[in-house]
């Protein structure tokens, strides 16, 4: 994007605690207003207040972006604010089960939130974004978008099917000059989760002996969605892996 | 599979008229009985019959693969005249539409076609197998299982979805000494599909140009399962992809 | 390779003591005369006499096969006595060093043997190959061809070459029906250099903790090798993994 | 690098007039003194005047980037005048012959250029960032780095090579502080050898046809760089693709 043009919006499709988060903080930084959105709204007043505070432009909404009108809705409010600079797709459903374990539900779950709501979400901001001829659109992947790991048939599976979304519409999208990119998260972040994972498998012993910049910090990521979103246009990338310096791969 | 062992059962789930009738021709020729089915199980009749004549055993079924139940009963009743020794996922939803025109009914049924309809077969087929220790999972693949082209957004998602549930499965089961494999059929198969295509495409003229060999025979990707089924297990291959020899990739 | 073709020879570059000896064995029992070469070509004199005992034919010859010379000379000997059906590319020279400790020495050495070495046997059997229109050329690879792993700067940097000499070679040779592939072997095989590893690894007890086909049997790869030249020409891979049931990847 | 730290030098080896020019300019720019190393160092003159003309620093070598002592001299005057903060390596060999054409010279040296010489430079760089613990490694990559296309025998060979270098480095390096990337450059630059193999390919017609941002801006890579250099090391990338909006892959 010129730096000269007119900040317009960015949509946050899965604002969660953590990543999304910070994404948001990010580009309301950058002086973006940002719409986040994720299934309990109400969850985001004190991300709305805290970009307040810092002078930045926050609205939330609640949204189930497994809903097509819902996903619809969030995004032509963004646009029509904005118009919509770039949207960012980060909804998660990180689950591990025995395959026998896993149930039709939990399959058809996990794909519609990871999966199914990304390619909704994709969509939507492309039909937005493909009359004016330029936007960003991100999609969060992680180790399961590349690797079908014991246990992840639910979760790669979805993961895998995100990047193949990504990767399509990037083909397709790119020379409309619409900038598609897909992050490959592959290592823990400093999140509750992954903290209260890390003493289930590991004990206290383990949370304590987490060295500095062993997780990755949300903000850093976030920093990583800001440059994406930047890059000039004969140089764009697809996809790019994060992961901390100590991480064995 | 040692070749004393008395020859149990084969499922094909998404036997059509071209991969999935080969595969069904090939293990009945080597003295399975095999199990056809399809969502017209009454299109079956004439494979059946062609089995039959050839002096093999072929009971077939109307199926559904995207429902949990019509799956366990198929593979149930397949067990029982067993037991089960391998099980063939074959059903695909190939399409292209530009992104904008795949409605979320398109991407929701090709997933569920090619993508959950391969997870219900995998997992009830594993559960049949896992108590005896022994069995073999293939899932049939596609260019689209590796590679997002454009206007794949919904075919692509979907096969790199079930490529992601095979790679799980073969982790988690492989220990257990069931075999799951995945083919990635990197070109055009002799099928009224493709060559409908390659004539809408280049016209008649294209049709005529085809070359000997060009097209895959379905009978060589049959024998390809059986040589996958036969692999010993101190030497097992989870992927291999399979293509013309005058295929451009 | 139609059956009615009269069998022709066949070339196992770099034919040591396992993998190498076993492919061997293996087109000697299918009726083709296998020309083995090696460094040390005396140390073929068992091989030779086990596979003429079973009424089979080998020649053996001294060879390096970084030696432009000695890899034509070797080929055209086989061709001469053909013609070459199939030429198997078999040298490895897996190495692990920290990569201060990788000298320039070791770096290039093993690119000769592993890599160089494989470009030269390649283009000589397509040279002979090519006018005929037919053959089989496959190149053996390691978990280190798409992985490269911590110390393995030399041996992997030797084998994704190697893949990538594999796949420009299958790319521009398969439409003039020369089959090339590549064998990705993802385990450890049962030879004495991998017992040794797990005995200076894990003991003694690591040794007798070796489950039955938890290591790759030579003749079940050889076997693979033998799959693969007599794939139709409508349904070639160019890459297909092997591991034993047990391996955890 | 945390901001704060006092700014070391910068070694580009292969510094050629369009990526190690930009990748020079861009470190200047940000306060390092570069050290630009090529082949015939005399061709650096122009640029080392544009960064001094800029108010840089940027000294300047000849260079054989295969031969251990130029490599290891270059690197350790770029320390001396240090710390060596970071080291890029960007010697490249793109050549395209038919397989047969291929000569065994060819081949050596694509690979000397292309891949050994990157080992020795990254090897050598991280001996001396080692002992401080920190510092950045960067590899150009290309195409060939994950493809080997027909007539690309050599380079892609080369490419894939230096690729598992890089890899197996930031794997055993990683935890040591040391930032190894890799950057896939997945289509054309806009150097006059790009703009050649145009002109050859498809005529005047076709250079005229050049869409703005069609080819990739040297700078905009160089930029890249720079932001690789600039990760946290919470969440570091090993691997970014780079390619024009327009570009089809």
């Amino acid at each position: 994007m010129p730096a000269s043009a007119k900040k317009g919006t960015v949509a946050v499709v899965g604002a969660g605690d953590y990543i999304g988060a910070a994404i948001a903080r990010r580009f309301a930084a950058g002086g973006h207003t940002v719409f986040a959105g994720r299934r309990n709204g109400d969850k985001l007043a004190p991300l709305k207040a805290e970009i307040e505070a810092a002078g930045g432009r926050c609205e939330t909404a609640t949204l189930d972006a497994r809903k097509e009108d819902d996903v619809t809705a969030f995004l032509q409010a963004a646009d029509a604010a904005g118009p919509l600079d770039a949207c960012i797709f980060n909804v998660g459903g990180n689950v591990n089960f025995p395959l026998l374990e896993t149930t039709e539900r939990v399959f058809r779950k996990v794909w519609e939130l990871s999966c199914y709501a990304g390619f909704l979400t994709g969509r939507e901001a492309a039909r937005l974004m493909l009359p004016r001829g330029r936007g960003t659109i991100i999609f969060t992947g992680a180790t399961a978008s590349v690797r079908g790991g014991s246990g992840y048939a639910a979760f790669a599976s979805a993961k895998a099917g995100l990047r193949a979304v990504a990767q399509s519409m990037a083909r397709e999208l790119g020379p409309q000059n619409i900038h598609v990119a897909h992050l490959v998260i592959d290592a823990g972040v400093d999140t509750a989760f992954v903290r209260e994972r890390i003493a289930t498998r590991g004990g206290a012993a383990a949370l304590d002996a987490l060295q500095p910049d062993q997780l990755m910090n949300p903000a850093s990521i976030g920093e990583t969605y800001w440059y994406l979103h930047h890059q000039p246009r004969d140089a764009w990338t697809f996809e790019l892996d994060l992961r901390p310096y100590g991480e064995k791969w």
